[in-house]
């Protein structure tokens, strides 16, 4: 890890959220026809902007990649994990440095700067996050470019989805990450119990690592669920403990491509959805071997791809 | 609505799917330790790319604007709601055409076209959607270029967010949409009892827009909330029925930053989330006086802003 990472992810590593992830308001409270005034909690959302640092010290680039809309906390393993997952940097080594900068290098996103602090209550010096490369990292400008289009719901865009996967996707061997079903009937209600936000605010999607004994190793809360995957993935990336092949990821709702993508760039075996997977979802597990459970329940399951390393007992 | 629209979206245009938006597959359903095949209904999940051609006809350009991930079905409705939501259209004359075509012209995306066949089961000739534009219509290039760097849970980003609406809106007039309280309260179940889908994949995000006497207008589904939004407000806009505001609008699932401002975008002043809003999705609702319910049941719910717009029955 980049010292200039550690210092700021230090203390609160292992918390899911920070103090910035809530903010309380003013509601009224209809019930029937009454209606009286209460106190609200809210996930916060705020946008974040990627800025990658990168070339040669005679020629260094700034770009702006990515702007997501984020719940604060965790930013700088968001910005990394979204590097690794969506195929930019594959090695730890190459980060130097992850910083909070105190502007956008993109005058097109911001035509009114002038005016912004009369609007916005944010706290922009904590809303722009830069990421440096070591000098002698390539960088793939189609990567870069194909982030201009990726949707935060949407991930490796267009046509070439699934070979631009295979192309990307780090190197694989055989996929034998067993887990007991008994072990997988027990995720989802660890997962809720370590859920910091959700019962306040019923706002955010949490996604989960956990070991193949079941045993919860971290989790992550956002209002966009991509990001608490890349949150996730990213506080690895930054340890060097990617890929994570003896990990299962555990998401709190639906399965869609753009998880599953990130799943696999981070190296992770199987997921495991208490909501519905996509037919996208289903397809780049099957392709790529990831074992895919959805509409995970306290007592049952189903399986998309990988059945056979579900470990059941033998019926005596 | 032009010619060339009417053909496609007639026939389908009020049902809220078509044939393409779910698949079947194979699954091991686990019960306990017990394993059976089953077949499960899968919401299919797909990318969709939108081309804009624009520009006078000396000069006309085709440009590649989004990309997006979504279910199949009502697509040119997506396109069309995209471009006036996201401030790049909003003058439904000025569209003269929406179509599918065949090929993406954004080469950087398909870096390995020539494989592709033997990878995806797409139908790629339904997967681009190309709107023309009449030629003196004049298009913001900086509205585009700020869509490449829009998420799908992102909407218009970056610090300027909230600056960038205002400027972008159209003219709103004072808001005096005032609806009963129980009228509200039988919105979700209308909703639900709509959805062709979500019974059958739990996959499925659902919006639906009603008149003030609670009256179910038309619903759109889809696995990006945004999609069905952009989908159902698409449908009113390529009719000239937009801006819409005499109708409110009511969300299957949680209130983000993008839903309000594509709500906005519409004209629509009532919105309702049957889950919970960010604390972003609450500030636009208050700095453009958008009525903003979260957390909508049966018999109760909250009001973030425009609770004297609920019309209650007095105490007897």
């Amino acid at each position: 890890m980049p010292s200039e990472v550690e210092q700021v992810t230090g203390a609160a590593a292992n918390t899911s959220l920070n103090a910035r992830a809530t903010s309380q308001t003013n509601v009224s409270r209809f019930q029937g026809d009454q209606a009286h005034s209460a106190i609200d909690t809210l996930a916060v959302e705020e946008p974040l902007e990627l800025q990658l640092a990168f070339g040669p010290s005679a020629s260094r680039q700034i770009k702006s990649i990515s702007v997501t809309m984020r719940t604060p906390g965790h930013d700088f393993e968001l910005a990394a994990g979204f590097l690794l997952t969506e195929g930019i940097v594959n090695d730890a080594a190459d980060i130097t440095a992850v910083r909070y900068v105190a502007g956008s290098t993109n005058e097109a996103r911001s035509p009114h700067a002038d005016a912004e602090a009369t609007v916005l209550p944010y706290q922009p010096e904590r809303n722009v996050v830069r990421v440096d490369l070591a000098p002698d990292v390539t960088v793939s400008m189609a990567n870069l470019e194909r982030n201009f289009y990726t949707t935060s719901s949407c991930g490796i865009c267009g046509k070439a989805s699934l070979l631009a996967l295979r192309t990307v996707c780090p190197p694989r061997s055989a996929n034998t990450f067993e887990v007991a079903a008994s072990t997988i009937y027990a995720l989802p209600d660890q997962l809720r119990a370590a859920q910091d936000v959700f019962e306040r605010t019923g706002g955010l999607h949490a996604s989960g690592l956990f070991d193949s004994a079941g045993r919860l190793q971290s989790i992550r809360e956002d209002v966009g669920r991509h990001n608490a995957v890349d949150k996730l993935i990213g506080s690895a990336f930054l340890e060097d403990r990617t890929p994570l092949r003896h990990h299962l990821l555990l998401l709190s709702g639906r399965a869609s491509f753009e998880l599953l993508q990130k799943a696999l760039m981070g190296g992770i075996q199987m997921v495991l959805a208490v909501g519905a997977p996509s037919s996208l979802a289903v397809q780049v597990a099957r392709e790529f071997d990831i074992t895919l459970i959805g509409f995970l329940r306290k007592d049952h399951f189903n399986v998309y791809n990988g059945a056979e390393r579900i470990l059941t007992e033998p019926l005596k």
